[in-house]
């Protein structure tokens, strides 16, 4: 019998003896392993905190005390830990449990995360409940060094320092976000890490005090000569100690007893404390240690030898990666921006070839779009590549600091769509929806590899803003039976099939791919609709719209984006303004409503925007059932 | 002759001799008092940085140096420092010259601003391009210490911390964003003013001396002993110097010189340096001193009194304000949320009232919203009082830490709609495009004062998100000529007219008042058209839509928001899904572009939105003309 036979639901671990955690970390490991090798997951991150996991859980009365997760990607102990054993062979599955923390899936889960930087606010909004209402719950955010980089982290822990009241922020540093860390906090955590309080005051207090002059007159030039020597002479994490939040560590991941006697500190204080705990990402397993980039996020991989084993093709991000290398060649005007992302998005490859002109911001989607814009405004053409999900996080820097000022900043807008696995929180679906109703951004939607580098020398021929939006998808649906048109110069739909019969298919980006699926199926059953690739979502070519439309019996529109503000709403608009003559009207984007994990396939079929849903519903509609 | 006539171009000041430059601030201040008394504008930050603004003149080569203002409503100085001395008497009018910066109104402006916390990335973006090119321009961004609390400021001082190259950033410190500044930030802020090194060190190096033990095995303890007294040993700005960023300060924001000579020795650093200048918010105008919230952003004013020329009614602001305070005497779990906006939005009396359950986090919207979720899942009640621009910059946030989670967090959404005078950046014209497609959030505009409290009973009894959005406007516009119907619980639209004839207009929130006079005017020359106020703008009450609208010769939108992803673009699709029968459809809403200053009614008619315009397109439409 295995330890983790005994852990079935909260607190469990309580009675586990001490002499057994090493063991049960070992197993507990193992089984995320054996679990996510077979379905992918994030695997580094989840691996770098089973120790720091179980500390919490030893220390913490779970669920009466809170605990939060940043991001959440790394809480895969914590589910194993809370009864969803068993639901975690189901991880990121379709119907099985989520990748990240639920409110809905279990009461240990104390809020839901995704998306970075937020735990310490929802931390706090929990501290600001408990003092209302007078209760005594423990309340612990953790936090990866990565997420500190994000404005609302800082914007919180500016609030933190006012409390009077126990928190407890748990710094989780593992030195990196997704890839290695980058900014001056990330330079300052390195120095907490490397040289601790203790060295460091042996070596150069004698230094400091020497240069300290005797008189007061001599004082100020004295400062000056000092100056580094002083440095060192700080106590350690005084920037957070100056923002009033109690700093307590470097403290050891893999030393439960150490965490725990820290956590046990932190939790006298009448303020926020902030336990600095080091990790690294993917302990314990040997692929990760070395890869923690790879292993990030992955896909099902064997266990033995790390390699995945699912073979991937070409896809949307590799072709932005090679292209914008090609286009940085020939205009050295052009420069690239990442949020944390190089790799995610492709920007690797650019990073090496033009590192001047490249930047890795940290997590900081705002900062990087208004960044852009200065660069843009200085004289440079550009490209922020970033997931659309996180592009939500700069919605008012994309309107405010580049579309009002019409700059010429280009946004390679990655995991356009349905992004599957990641689930509610990191769909691209509401992409259409936020910024293709930003005066002045032009938004266009590639559908295949050669469409996604036109669109790129579209958009940076434009010296305007540009959104160029595409999927997290390969690239191996092509369109070669299709008479293709490029249509960028006049802003033009592409009509891929004009159709004999009663009816149209309107479609964008991804969905043009199910659109071309309900298309064959309707041909196969002698029934040939009209086929358009819409490619602008702003402006929507009207012309084409009016054209096709005219005296059809339906109009269809789909779309990889909630109905609500998508180009089915702007569709029928136009076609009621230029009292277009048809039948039916068929809106069949995603409705509006989350949309939760599973395969793209899975999630089209549950929403009815597969291919084959779509040729029924139009086949229906057209004999009138 | 004037000291003041002698400016009349970038860099004149130059040739003021240094004598002469406390009169010429003198007269600036005049100048700025005599023009802004009359129309309005932000007073008491631009009365605190004459000096600054002087000084930075003398330092800089305008154009060539790039100089950027945070927020950039403290421009005045700068403004007519650069050649619009005669324009400044158009400031914030219809036409005139803006209240903040702007690229197209002068090459001296390198950056619009608007929104807080901006300039510091727009700046390094310009570094970035200095770089690129190799030139050697200096770069300068300007903000306040109220702007330091926003989440992108830290984002980019954590990129700023990093260079290699110069960079000025100027901390303007006020102690103030609008009221009084908030946060750990803010207190260390103050310290920093209030305990210049030189008196610190002189005060407690013998009492941090003495406590360091001469062997190195007790220094631990030690450490704790003295802790204390070595934080007060520490150099001046530790946190940015921790940042990596040289700090030169405090500096007196009313000695020209002194600033200079920081100037110049910040611009010697090959890194990023903060230069701490101190200024006061209404300086040199006591009425304004005494009161610099009143005068943050005042309407016309006496000069010699103070006191505002125009007197305001009763606001929709001001019933939010009382109302609130209603309901959290029934309910003590409605907490109220400001990001440094009380005044503002109303939360003054609120937060005097019940100080437990107010929250003020700064400026830090994204914050706010998350803060405002991890009270309603700790089993609270918040509401954010936030400006409809403001919460742009929370859009993430709102769908992703409140509407994923259906957690009861109510939005007061105020200025939602045309704002007027301060322009493009301050509009809250994208209200419904972006708050009107999230999953989840119901969106209501009540359209009077009873109607805003009905509105606020309703969001707070639905125990999930809801945004109760209204203008800027008073609310002396009343519909008693009405019958009144309550629709909340049902979740239906208002037919405010039911209409005899051939046309009816469809409105939500200050555009109803519009329709309002469309349909009277309408009525006056016999055509008597049904009048719909929406009240929900998600979700749309679609059985109203139809039925108003079946067999009508005009089906008519109107709303303050940009046509695209508005309600014109959903009615739309509601008639067109339900095959309603009518002839044409007119969005009457705001066209696709940003949206100037001026008056309310001046961006009506300039955009054919108010009750005339709307009464002649009907009418014409009506004749098939």
């Amino acid at each position: 019998m295995s330890l983790l036979d005994l852990i079935n639901k909260p607190n469990d671990i309580k009675n586990i003896p001490a002499s057994d955690l090493r063991q049960l970390a070992l197993e507990i490991r193992q089984y995320m392993l054996r679990n996510v090798s077979r379905v992918g997951g994030h695997m580094a991150s989840s691996l770098g905190v089973v120790e720091l996991t179980m500390a919490l859980h030893l220390f913490l009365d779970l669920p009466k005390d809170k605990l939060i997760f940043d991001v959440g990607h790394q809480s895969y102990a914590h589910k194993i830990l809370t009864g969803r054993k068993e639901e975690f062979k189901t991880l990121r599955q379709f119907g099985g449990i989520s990748g990240f923390p639920k409110m809905t899936e279990s009461d240990c889960d104390a809020f839901d995360t995704g998306h970075s930087s937020t735990s310490i606010s929802a931390g706090l909004g929990y501290v600001k409940a408990r003092e209302l209402r007078g209760t005594d719950e423990k309340i612990v955010a953790v936090i990866g060094d990565g997420a500190l980089s994000g404005g609302m982290a800082f914007e919180a822990l500016n609030n933190a320092g006012r409390l009077r009241s126990n928190f407890i922020i748990v710094l989780n540093d593992n030195k990196m976000s997704i890839s290695e860390n980058v900014g001056s906090m990330a330079n300052y955590l390195g120095n907490l890490r490397t040289n601790p309080t203790y060295n460091r005051l042996k070596q150069n207090v004698a230094t400091a005090l020497n240069a300290i002059p005797e008189g007061g007159e001599h004082v100020a030039n004295a400062i000056k000569r000092t100056k580094a020597s002083l440095k060192q002479l700080l106590i350690d994490g005084m920037f957070f100690e100056d923002m009033n939040i109690t700093y307590i560590g470097p403290i050891d991941g893999y030393n439960i007893d150490q965490m725990r006697y820290a956590f046990e500190l932190a939790s006298r204080k009448e303020n926020a404390t902030l336990v600095h705990v080091i990790t690294k990402k993917g302990k314990g397993y040997r692929a990760a240690e070395l890869n923690p980039v790879k292993f990030h996020g992955i896909g099902p991989f064997d266990c033995k030898t790390g390699e995945s084993t699912k073979k991937k093709g070409e896809t949307f991000t590799d072709v932005f990666s090679k292209h914008i290398i090609e286009l940085a060649k020939k205009d050295d005007r052009i420069c690239a921006i990442t949020a944390a992302m190089a790799p995610g998005t492709g920007l690797n490859e650019f990073s090496a070839q033009f590192p001047e002109r490249f930047t890795d911001v940290g997590i900081a989607e705002e900062h990087a779009v208004t960044f852009a814009a200065g660069l843009a405004a200085g004289g440079f053409k550009p490209v922020f590549a970033v997931y659309s999900t996180f592009l939500q996080r700069a919605y008012d820097q994309v309107i405010h600091d580049v579309c009002l000022e019409g700059l010429p900043v280009v946004f390679a807008v990655d995991r356009t769509g349905i992004v599957g696995h990641d689930g509610e929180t990191h769909q691209g679906i509401y992409t259409h929806s936020f910024l293709g109703h930003i005066p002045g951004l032009t938004v266009i939607e590639p559908i295949d590899a050669k469409d996604v580098k036109r669109a790129l020398d579209y958009a940076f021929s434009l010296n305007r803003p540009c959104a160029v939006c595409y999927p997290r998808r390969q690239t191996d649906v092509c369109f070669n039976g299709y008479e293709r048109t490029d249509g960028y110069e006049s802003m033009k739909a592409e009509v891929l099939e004009k159709g004999s019969g009663d009816a149209v298919l309107f479609a964008a980006g991804p969905a043009v791919w199910s659109a071309r699926e309900a298309a064959a199926m309707l041909k196969e059953q002698g029934i040939d609709i009209g086929l358009v690739n819409l490619r602008f979502i702003n402006p929507i070519d009207k012309e084409t719209v009016i054209a096709m439309s005219e005296g059809k019996k339906v109009v269809a529109v789909t779309e990889e984006n909630v109905k609500s503000g998508g180009i089915g709403e702007k569709i029928a608009e136009i076609l009621i303004e230029n009292k277009v003559g048809f039948g039916t009207f068929l809106n069949l984007s995603l409705p509006d409503a989350p949309l939760k994990q599973g395969s793209i396939s899975e999630l089209k079929a549950a929403t009815h925007t597969d291919g084959a849903s779509m040729a029924g519903i139009i086949k229906k509609t057209l004999k009138g059932e």
